[in-house]
Order: structure tokens, then sequence, then C-alpha cells
């Protein structure tokens, strides 16, 4: 029995990965007379991985490691305006406005009727509290919990916080590392969304096919019939 | 009856501001051979305020502002070294060692045998959260609540959130524009510690001091007596 129901925000219910990925064009454009695209991508990602302890996720933290690898890459050589135009690129993905996946609106709507639903994301809790109030969505979630790293310690810290016992709770999402796997091992439901795009930094393996707590969708438009089916019949062991 | 409180943690627990300080004075040497310490000081804020809605607050927000900042300021001839100086002035500042402010440890370590605390605190999830586990105090705190801003509102969240009434709760914090005056408007208890240094973006009127709500401390160490006063005898209105 699902009694409450967690979504992921970026790629799950909006769009967010796609803009990245514009900036990563435009990141390796204005390097392309010093570099290929393959190595300015691997030394972004780098630079991101290294930082990533030092800075968290988001848009702010991949800005600057963005001018940081600029600067890197040319050997201090680039002219400050082009670190300016990787600032305003930053600037605009931060003020984009948020463009709902398909069917996701009408999926909620029709969900919070029967159970709670909460938002559970990672990344920059100033971006995403916007993004959220911006989204038109807020008004069917009970919560918006922005945490630092979905691991398995965060989804029972979570879990235990809303009182909620893992087989009771279903999280849906499009990163299996997030989203699914830590959810799994916890006992929980997990519903998988998947995204044309997901970042290197996201990848990891999908779970045992056979596990049955594990729901691989096309998207979410599939979700109120899951639940259903869940409602209606009890879970095998995984 | 004080029942619960909670904890500013920049400049409350541990410094912060100084560290601020001691950045504007870097990013002022840096710019000395283009404008005088005033002029980009003056600019430095500018760029603040108007990134604030975008960015929120922060040490990275501080660190994409301050490398605007410096290229608006050059118009664009810095160096790109230099601006990598400022990327690297943020990056000291989000990996340095948290500093306790005297008294504090041992005021919440006895603070924490009587009521719950918690730690409520703006700015980067990311790195409020990294600076609370390093603090060493964590274990003093039911709970951590980073928030995006500081005001009535999200005071009347978290207070009904935790099932308490106004008039129970005391926050502790130095800053009047967030950790006083929102908390004395719903009619909550407020105790002011002051810090030496008060970032521009915080300044605010202290309330009139009639207010018997309003506790005007010297530093946390008045805190114990403050709340067994409290506990004791019943407050006048304000």
């Amino acid at each position: 029995m699902i009694t409450a129901i967690g979504f992921d925000a970026d790629d799950t219910l909006w769009h967010n990965e796609t803009l990245f990925e514009e900036n990563h064009r435009r990141f390796q454009a204005l390097l392309a007379r010093f570099h290929d695209p393959a190595t300015v991508e691997r030394a972004l990602f780098a630079t991101e991985m290294r930082n990533l302890e030092l800075f968290g996720y988001g848009v702010k933290s991949f800005t600057l490691s963005s001018i940081e690898t600029a600067i890197e890459l040319t050997q201090g050589s680039i002219p400050a305006a082009e670190l300016q135009a990787i600032l305003q690129m930053g600037k605009r993905m931060l003020a984009h406005p948020v463009e709902l996946l398909d069917g996701a609106a009408e999926t909620v709507a029709v969900l919070a009727k029967t159970v709670p639903l909460f938002v559970l994301t990672k990344g920059d809790l100033h971006h995403q509290e916007r993004k959220f109030q911006r989204s038109g969505l807020a008004k069917y979630f009970t919560e918006l919990e922005v945490v630092s790293e979905k691991d398995a310690a965060t989804y029972e810290r979570i879990l235990h916080h809303h009182g909620l016992a893992p087989e009771t709770f279903l999280m849906v999402g499009n990163s299996l590392r997030s989203d699914i796997l830590p959810v799994l091992e916890l006992g929980g439901h997990a519903a998988h969304v998947p995204y044309p795009i997901t970042w290197e930094g996201e990848k990891a393996e999908p779970p045992p096919a056979e596990c049955a707590r594990f729901h691989a969708l096309q998207g979410v438009r599939e979700l109120p019939a899951l639940v259903a089916r869940l409602n209606g019949t009890p879970g095998r062991a995984c």
C-alpha cells in the first residue's frame, strides 16, 4: 500500500538537463579555437567532480567550474569578456522559465487526490525553491525538500521524519543513482521515468529486472495506474 | 515558557562575516590600480543586490558577483589570472575551517539539556550543512534548517511544522533583520547577540526598547540565565 509519493523535480517534472546540454555546447564553441569539444567536455567534467565536495550541485557551481575550466584550458589567455559570457550563460539558466515535462501537471493533479505528494530534489536551495514556485505545481505537493545529496541516509532521514515505512513509499524520478537505487536499498518502491539525457555524474546500472519494487515506466502518465495496481495487490519480495 | 530555541549559525555560533570582510579587502587590493576601495565596495554591493533574487545568499553567489564586478569595473581589461584569484578566494572561504564563537560550544551544551535546540540559517544548503557537520555542535541540535530567506513567513512555517506556539519559541542571532524582527512580529522571543561586523544587507533598526520579548545580550553565554528567567516569570506584553 503506497501512502506517500516523492517526486524528483529536475528532468522528472520539468526540463533541466537540456539547459545544461545547451550550455555545454555554448561552452565548447567558446573554447573551440583552443581545444576540440571532447577535450573541453572532459576538462569541464573533471573540474566539476573535483569541486563537487566544496561546491555541491547546481547552476552556480556549474558556472564557477566552467569559468575555472576556461581559464585553465587557455592558460589564462581567455579574455575577461568571454568569461563574462560564461557568467551570463549561468544567469540565463537561473532565469530560464520552468518548462514542465509532458504529462507532469495532469499526473500530479490526479495523484494528489489520492495520496500526499512531496518533491524531493537536490541542488541549489534558492534555485529549486524558485523553480518550484514558478512551476505552478506547488499546490499539488505537501512539501518541497531540497537536500544536498540523495543517498540512502537522506531517504531514511526523510521517511523517518514523515513517519513513513519504506514499503509504503514510492519515489519517482529519472536518475537511477539518486531516485531509484537508494530507495530500493531501503525497501521502498521506485518508479523510473527516463529522460532523454543523463548527466555523466548521475549514470548508474539499473537494478535487477526481477525486483518487484522497481517499476520501469515510459513516462509519468503511467503513474496513476501503477499506484492503483500497487494498492490493489500486495508486492512480492525483491 | 520557552520550549524550543532556534539558533542562527553564521556570526552567532561561528565566525563568518570576518571571512567575507577579508575577501572584500583582497578584492579591493586586486582592483586598486583601477579604482579606489570605496568605489569597488559600492560596485560589489550593487552587483550583489542586483543578483540576489537570481543567486540567493552564500559564498558561491558572492564569488560570482565578485567576478562580475571585477569585469565590469575594469571594462573587461582584467586578466583571467586575476579572475582566477577571485575564484580561489571563494574556494578558500568554502574550505575554511569552522571557528566557533567564544562561549558557543559551552552554551549550547548547557541549553541542550533543558530544551530542544535547532539551527535555523539561510544561505547555501551545501555549505551550511558542511559547516554544521564540521562545527562539532551537531550533537546538541535536533535539526538543521537551511532556508533561502529568514522572514516572518519562513518562521511561521517552521513554527507550525514543529507545532510550536510563537510565545514558547526563542530565536537567537546576530542579525536584527533576519533573526530578531520577524520573530518578534510573530509574537516570539528573540535574543540579539551582536557580532562586531554586520553586512550592509543585514542592517536594520532595533525593535523598541520596551518590547519585553526582545532580549539584548552581550553574548551567547548570557542565554542560560535568560531562559531560566523566562521560564520562571511570565513575560509582559510587547
